[in-house]
């Protein structure tokens, strides 16, 4: 079998390049890759192309290093709702394909099975390697797609009004209230010494 | 004066970066860029970095390039407060760097208080290069920067159960519910047409 090739990219520097982003050679982002060209073979043409992504975990990273869409960008966006989904849509049609890890269809696909069940988290971790190629003859039987309309963009597209905050003098959007989230007490942090100018030399 | 360096990267490598990786030259992307270097420089050596920015536009990309935290690696974290800010902190000690821009220091920068406030919407683009000049020679006065201490970890380090689904029969995390989110009327989308299964030739 020649190396497969994924949304055009050759499967080696696939791997080499989530290594690179992503920190270490991902399942998630191999199999998320492969849904990703499923879902763009169905889709065809798409101009205005966005995906959004129902986890935050691995896809969202297969995305941005297979299509042009960033989380930054806003053409990616994320649902936080745990599952192995995405869709990629056109933003002007609202048209789109969503695909998904199908879980009935990893019966003789052990190695995936343990993965995406992460039944092994106790015991051996498993080897990419053997993972990998499990994942690329797997995919055409556990990847699931669906011709789909979406309900509205997710990408927002206009900007809002900011002003200052009272609080802290910093900018904010002011229909989050009469103060920015941080000082009216959602703050993640708490400050331990005074402010301070960057110095660059 | 010589070609800046931001986080160890030429400015002119780290134009090209955002453009191949965002889409286009950002001064958003350039300014972060700029405030990721003074809370790294203020935070000296991280072992086990994370970054937390306050909005969803342009910041997460300049993490992502500049920094081994993205958002599919769970090392970055992003907060939809629409403030242009960021903290780098080591996840296990919890201690920080908050930066942001601070808007009363822009009153020397015409070209980076427009583009901040935005008031050129209307008007002509601002050109990248003569913005990007000004932001190198603003950065100085306009991050400011405060050491912090985070109440807890932001990135989720604990795998939650998982079950199936009944509507859909997908896997989601049990604790949303009796049911997935989109089949509990969530869902972004409606479908179009039958399920089938992806085919790679």
């Amino acid at each position: 079998m020649s190396d497969p090739v994924i949304c055009g990219v050759d499967f080696d520097d696939f791997v080499i390049s989530m290594e690179e982003f992503h920190g270490y050679r991902s399942p998630g982002i191999l199999f998320g890759g492969l849904m990703i060209e499923a879902s763009l073979h169905e889709l065809g043409d798409t101009p205005y192309l966005n995906v959004v992504t129902e986890t935050v975990v691995c896809l969202p990273d297969a995305v941005q290093l297979l299509t042009p869409c960033t989380i930054g960008n806003g053409f990616l966006q994320m649902i936080d709702w745990g599952k192995f989904a995405l869709t990629c849509y056109d933003r002007l049609s609202l048209s789109g394909v969503r695909v998904w890890l199908n879980p009935d269809a990893l019966g003789g696909y052990p190695l995936v099975r343990q993965w995406f069940e992460r039944s092994s988290h106790k015991k051996e971790k498993i080897l990419f390697e053997a993972l990998a190629a499990e994942i690329l003859v797997a995919a055409k039987e556990a990847i699931s797609q669906r011709p789909v309309h979406l309900h509205r963009s997710l990408k927002e597209s206009q900007s809002v009004p900011t002003g200052r905050c009272p609080g802290c003098g910093e900018s904010y959007p002011l229909h989050l209230g009469p103060a920015c989230p941080a000082c009216g007490d959602q703050a993640y942090y708490f400050y331990q010494a005074p402010t301070k100018q960057a110095t660059r030399d």
